[in-house]
């Protein structure tokens, strides 16, 4: 792929390495990322904050070059890939956020966003289904500024493609409505590329996919066959490769002086090309200042001085209400305050309620449903190329995306989601419909590990909250962590608003919701189970006289990062603790001396039937309240879960 | 989907409904799985044991017409559907099945498996990106059998498909290899219907999509609008509708009698097709005994007699080697005994080391790369087509498949994962390079959250093998667990054959490795980490005369399963306990008092520096067991995590 980054680095891409973050860059990203040392190569040579050293120390602890690409660790690099088919994906997302930027703050005279996104890419990414869901919207959404670039050399890691692989995969992107372009010999027609990258350029009204027919580790004695996939060449196939391009084969690591100078002379140009953006910017500024201060502050990833306002709060005699409803109130409240919110659902709007009325849509003009300044994005059931989609959109620098599915789906998109969270992107999942309380739809849409799963996965908060002001508080809490990624699993059936619930205690992430002297037991629960363990409080009283207090925690995440000193507040020693959650009881053991879950499949039912049928009622929880007082009681001073030797949150 | 569903069972389906296992009856699933009522009334219609009570309970707790089609609880149904996209891959699967079986026991005269797989799916399952792995993969392998019938009704839950899927679906499933038909009138037009399907039969290699243009909620107020995809019609559109049929409006549940007349007549036909194919097994069980035994055998689920002595045991003079190795040994050595294992890889066979030399390729003849007698399975990198294609496999009922891939790509298959659990079928995950012990790769290889993820799922046991013997303990349980899948978590590192290890203990899930009486602390370690631990206990012997005990704990779902008095002699109450695991310690909290884990992403860097930093080593290890002994000493008489109040494992 040496041949097409020259042509593409040095012939077409806008960039200026100095400012990595330059807002009307070409984005470059390597969905291939595996072949990562060519983009640290590209990044070194074009002056980029990357040094020799740094290529020396390629996939050598605590480098800024590890084995693939990570966007927060390496300047120049746009996100995070490696595991295949992301990368294309996210490129669609940074795509789309051109092209919503652009709609957005264009303006006559003033073409201020304009970049192309460039995507390389193998067989294994268009293998994966992540690409086939995300480049068929591409195509739908006419996205004319992508250009995928793809490396066809016939191997993979299991030889030949014609294994596994024989699908004609132009005749597919021409499906989904995308230009295909050919170049038969991508090892040495410069000329042939440079020719179709300005025919995908000039195409305006579809993204590009160019076919390049390249010889895997072309010059090497085993090129052309998988041999050189992932091992490194042998020293005799490195001698030869080095004579064979004019290297002295005895030297290593040496970049002749005119190859710097050539890159660097672009680089210098790409400075240009910021400066004069940088004026026509002030200019911008002078004539719509408005648009300009807000293009500002969403570059630097902060919300406008009191949007929290906007957030509603609620008082106990406000209505029971499902907590997607209440979410969808959120997003009508703050949208207004909030312009980079970009929003959407795996075709599932009406269940997971995350559009706003009179939302536009995120619609190419020509289909007459909505045009590019739109911001809600109908997705179609593709929940793992929204996934990926979301983190090209977060990566572009002037939007925070939420998408919406059933918490359910999430893990369909686990691979994007993981990727969310180490690449450090403020992504939203509208999670709704989060247990066994969606009833009827059955043990196939009812999340039992889900949260589990979720929680365990370092730097992504899960939200469960139980009422209106804990809604209030995970939204707060997801909007303002820049680094961050969250999921709000939110509930299908109605939630009263709750005695003792505010926003300041819930952002705390766990806290007190029913304080009461003396208790017997702490009843822990999140979500759509927190007011059953309420009316287990008053069940527990007037049936057994026993004492119970009431802990939400909304999220473990964020409850871990409060001083050890306040968790032992809201868990302390000295009273039992029982957890109730209507899903896997894995990690509750943290918090809570005993759990009462759910470590099997659900059912399909009317969800109070589906409740009862597992006994989280009011009197199940208060069963197994009395179990768990008995079972601690000749255990004097209980230490509470929370007292632990050592502590390894992060 | 009505006239098509007519034209299916009542002209081309071969069934028994008196024996829905008849293994060479037609399989039919039900992909966009939420129109299962059309299922339920066919399958009642027709004879199976749903009556009208079950229907009438559609949707109510404890019934067999749950929400979406399972197949463990309802006769008749394949395959657990409802996921969008799950259904088509799992019919791919069916029909590779199908096409294996029949290469493998068909002989000259004896046409024993001929079956077709008929698939119906919708706009979701064309969308989801895990159909369209499946779907490039089937037309590859030229499965000719297998004939989809996609409703095209151009309504998803969001309304009209021209929203989010514009995509030429056609000319995509073309680009796959797939004969493609369409009826333009798929409401009235049984004939061409008709004609269609027959088309599809003929055509021996490739397999079939008919698009049907259809009207959704045909005939109701509502037809082709979204209003009819997921609410219950009104009543007086139900009333108009059934006049418009021919119905007493009046009137609920019933059938006329010429109908069930009808259908029970073809009923009979089916199950004089058994009897007259059971006259032909018999002639075949004659002239080819050892292959009739064979098949006998796996249809009932069952292993050869003294098949485990195949598996390889170890002793501690035995050579250090990677657990993705001895797996690679233990297939080496039972495939020749177990010849229902189908076994591949996603793109990582040099990798997961999951194909024994000499293996045949399941390739269509054609290709010259295989046949269809091969058992091992080219997937190319589609890890969650991998995983539903394998339900599929499963649920035929002749095979036990196995599929590799790394451990942290298995999470891209997590919805095909689940099924698995939920419908209880037996899939082996050969899930390689299962921590930071893979080292280069990095972060966005290396699994943290997901063994947590997968030890939360129901039904589903998960792996984690320290050595030869736990290897082979992990196969057995795995092949011999008919109703439960497993996933096998393996080094790519190599691991010493340890002291104390044997089949018999490991296959408890859990047991003592090391003993030591008067012990200090229990530390308690899977894989990779145990032989970490052994030097641990040595550390801490001579530098801090501390005596320690070591657990391994290789599957924590059969070790769950075991008497809590044999639990409780592995962890004991009245000594401090340590996990330690090179990932989330999430889950850990049950077994330990203190766990040392990685609740953040790793590194990239070799493997011995990636553990060094992160202090996975002896001394790490020592230091953290003398702050859990600190920490605990003025705790008298420490209970054992293992001892609570309540367990709610299943």
């Amino acid at each position: 792929m040496a041949p097409v980054a020259h042509v593409l680095f040095n012939r077409f891409m806008r960039f200026n390495p100095k400012n990595p973050k330059w807002l009307n860059r070409d984005r470059f990203v390597l969905s291939n990322g595996h072949g990562c040392m060519l983009q640290y190569a590209l990044l070194h040579l074009y002056g980029y904050a990357l040094s020799m050293d740094d290529i020396k120390a390629f996939r050598h602890i605590d480098s800024i070059t590890p084995g693939h690409p990570e966007a927060h660790d390496t300047p120049g690099v746009e996100v995070t890939t490696g595991p295949l088919g992301q990368g294309i994906s996210n490129a669609v997302g940074l795509a789309i956020a051109q092209a919503h930027t652009a709609a957005v703050f264009n303006k006559p005279g003033f073409d201020l966003v304009n970049n192309y996104t460039y995507c390389f890419l193998g067989d294994g990414c268009l293998m994966e289904g992540v690409s086939s869901e995300a480049c068929s919207l591409a195509g739908h959404l006419q996205l004319g500024n992508l250009i995928a670039i793809y490396d066809d050399n016939h191997i993979s890691i299991d030889g030949d493609t014609n294994q596994a692989f024989t699908e004609d995969v132009l005749k597919r992107y021409e499906s989904y409505g995308w230009q295909v372009l050919v170049v038969e010999d991508g090892d040495h027609d410069l000329e042939g590329i440079e020719a179709a990258i300005k025919k995908a350029q000039e195409t305006k009204d579809k993204p590009t996919l160019i076919k390049l027919r390249t010889t895997i580790g072309f010059g090497s004695k085993q090129q052309g066959t998988h041999g050189v996939h992932g091992s490194p060449l042998k020293a005799d196939d490195i001698k030869q490769l080095k004579e064979k391009f004019g290297f002295n084969p005895e030297q290593s690591f040496v970049v002749p002086q005119q190859v710097y100078d050539h890159c660097h002379k672009k680089a210098a140009e790409g400075a240009a090309l910021e400066e004069q953006w940088n004026k026509l910017l002030a200019q911008y500024a002078e004539k719509y200042k408005a648009e300009y201060d807000d293009l500002v502050r969403r570059l630097k990833g902060e919300l406008p001085q009191g949007w929290e306002k906007a957030l509603p709060v609620y008082t106990p005699s406000d209505a029971a209400v499902a907590s997607r409803k209440l979410s969808e109130i959120v997003l009508t409240k703050i949208h207004a305050v909030l312009p980079e919110l970009l929003g959407g659902s795996a075709d599932l709007t009406g269940s997971n309620l995350t559009r706003w009325k009179d939302a536009v849509d995120f619609q190419p003009p020509s289909t007459g449903l909505g045009d590019y300044t739109g911001r809600y994005i109908r997705y179609g059931v593709r929940e793992h190329g929204m996934g990926a989609i979301m983190n090209g959109l977060a990566a572009y620098g002037t939007i925070i995306p939420y998408g919406g599915t059933f918490l359910n789906f999430v893990s369909y998109a686990a691979g994007a989601v993981r990727l969310s969270s180490l690449s450090r992107v403020r992504t939203i999942w509208v999670a709704t419909h989060d247990s066994i309380g969606l009833g009827e739809d059955g043990p196939t849409h009812q999340p039992i590990e889900t949260l589990a799963h979720f929680r365990a996965l370092p730097n992504m908060m899960v939200w469960r909250p139980a009422d209106g002001n804990e809604t209030s508080a995970a939204y707060y809490v997801a909007l303002t962590s820049k680094h961050t990624p969250s999921i709000l699993a939110l509930s299908r059936q109605n939630l009263p608003q709750l005695e003792g619930s505010t926003i300041d205690k819930a952002i705390k992430g766990g806290y007190v919701l029913h304080e009461q002297p003396g208790a017997d037991i702490t009843l822990v629960s999140t979500g759509s189970e927190v007011c059953i363990c309420i009316d287990a409080v008053k069940e527990l009283k007037e049936k057994h006289n026993v004492k119970a207090r009431v802990v939400s925690i909304p999220c473990f995440e964020v409850f871990d990062l409060q001083s050890k000193e306040y968790r032992l507040s809201v868990l302390p020693d000295g009273i039992p603790s029982l957890s109730v959650e209507v899903m896997s009881t894995m990690g509750w053991e943290r918090y809570t001396h005993e759990q009462f879950g759910l470590n099997r499949f659900g059912a399909s039912g009317a969800y109070k039937d589906v409740y009862k049928k597992f006994e989280f009622t009011p009197e199940g929880v208060a069963k197994r309240a009395l179990a768990t007082i008995d079972f601690w009681k000749d255990v004097p001073n209980i230490r509470s879960p929370i007292n632990r030797a050592f502590q390894q949150i992060i």
